[in-house]
């Protein structure tokens, strides 16, 4: 018997549930993982018929309904209980499965996985993070959207956070953390910033000061926190600047040029399959729409490798002693 | 004579005064404008002896120190009032010049001005905007990073300006006037994006609601408006990218690539020269303190064109429109 049990929304993302099945099959052969799809049982059921995963620990959950993008992440839960997410995050809160992942929408998938799992304490929402820059793979960005108009005690958890999946799945021992900001001085920033800056510098955090934007390429933090719009922004920035280079590029030397190749490498390796949501009470790993069926199955990975280590406890620990250390030392000043 | 003096900061940036003195020399040739160097008189002078300026119309203007990218730049225009950016914009107070232009510290350049020339009606602080983007080279992004933790009054202010300045400058009948969002519908956005909607929506611009971050390179604004934190830290991880990926192409395709060529030449077409701060009473030209002879020299004929157009009593009248338009509407509303 496999050592854990995944459960997977066989219905979410651009390309469910043909993708997100056969990503069931590549992981179950993969890793010490039984696939539980969840989804629509008959157009599941169909697709998986495609494969030859008779002896593969896949089975198939059903549900009713999805939770797409363009809805209201907790009306949509309202009106559809039985939506995919809804049962892949409830299966691992009656034990039923050991983490859930989904490609679907990721507010759908927040909102799901805070319903039914909670949150740690002293969080208001959890937060997503991730490098997402092919050429500085190594940093880890947070918060990408999740949260905006953060107040400074919001950011330190994004720090302690980060830090601790750094720790946990880079094996950095003691992550580097900064904060995005217009000015690499102690002071600079906006008002969010220059109140956030003595919480981390208070907080136990290997807290390296701020870092400029054109310095997240000058490896100076592994973690670096923003608020979620800045990040937003960013994230989404990249992903338009790199079609647009890739269109420059191909215009100019045509669509078969070693480098609109390099470009485009660059750009899909910014969208490889999904990362943990930081901060919910269990593994539940949320990704990109359009990811393909091998990174979807790296996900299942992903969720096996965090289970192995701990990480929801170690985060949810490193988080109280931030904010712990964090207050006890703005008292003091 | 030449129908305008320009007082040039001679000691502004990392390559002066050597290549501002030979932007003159280049200028007075191109331009119908006598250029004034303001800079030490004995250094300045020796650069102008080594170009053939004898019958050019370029004089030297005596000053006494220079305000430096690291320095507060109130305070360092205090200890010294004959600094040459403060007699650059001097010169436009007393009529001896009609604009001023420095590559020198932009928060030097700004508050000189701002304290000989004053401010627009409205504007708490005068504000930068630019195309920074060679991919999207027809879309004003403002702020920059002159105003962090914009009130939505601000936020207005800035987009009255750019669109001003399109209509002037590239000649755009009713440019399209965007805010920087994280989500294209109505509604989406920080505290700060959802309290400007409305007030561009009453202020008679051309308002095309939020834009995201991708968006920028889909040519669905040509004013871009958003905090000078956003606005900061986009420019600066542009300019990081850039250079970042063009190290990248150059170690996959080597460094004599026609695609490293190609970019570079992207990123470099983003510092072109300076653009005018857009709220102060009268011409005043800031631009990258690396910029080339060429580009500076560019500098000088916008300064006329905009003296020409009359940029600064139009914009003065515009912003003065939107305010009032948005005042009115939000009472009404």
């Amino acid at each position: 018997m496999a050592k854990y049990t995944i459960a997977l929304d066989a219905m979410g993302g651009d390309l469910a549930p043909a993708v997100p099945v056969e990503a069931a099959v590549i992981a179950a052969r993969e890793y010490d993982a039984a696939v539980a799809l969840v989804g629509d049982e008959a157009a599941v059921s169909a697709e998986l018929a495609k494969h030859d995963a008779g002896n593969l620990a896949v089975q198939v959950v059903p549900s009713e309904g999805v939770v797409s993008e363009d809805e209201a992440p907790a009306r949509a839960l309202l009106s559809k209980p039985r939506a995919s997410i809804a049962v892949a995050v409830g299966m691992v809160k009656v034990g039923q499965a050991h983490a859930a992942i989904s490609m679907g929408s990721t507010g759908g998938t927040m909102a799901a996985a805070v319903l039914a799992l909670g949150m740690f304490p002293g969080l208001e929402r959890p937060t997503l993070g991730g490098p997402f820059i092919g050429l500085a793979p190594e940093t880890t960005i947070i918060d990408l959207g999740a949260n905006v108009d953060c107040k400074p005690a919001q950011m330190l958890s994004f720090g302690a956070l980060g830090a601790s999946f750094e720790r946990v799945y880079h094996g950095k021992e003691s992550p580097r953390v900064g904060l995005l900001s217009v000015g690499s001085e102690d002071g600079k920033g906006n008002k969010q910033v220059q109140e956030a800056f003595p919480l981390f510098r208070a907080s136990g955090l290997n807290f390296v000061g701020n870092v400029e934007g054109h310095e997240i390429f000058a490896d100076k933090a592994d973690v670096l926190v923003c608020d979620g719009f800045v990040g937003n922004v960013l994230l989404k920035y990249t992903e338009g600047l790199a079609a647009a280079a890739g269109r420059y590029l191909a215009s100019r030397l045509g669509s078969d040029s070693p480098a609109v190749q390099a470009i485009a490498g660059l750009a899909s390796a910014a969208e490889g399959g999904g990362g943990p949501l930081f901060g919910v009470n269990g593994v539940v790993i949320a990704g990109h729409g359009r990811s393909s069926a091998q990174s979807i199955a790296r996900s299942v990975g992903l969720a096996c490798f965090a289970l192995d280590r701990n990480l929801i406890e170690t985060m949810r620990d490193d988080l109280a002693q931030a904010l712990v250390r964090a207050e006890v030392g703005s008292e003091q000043a």
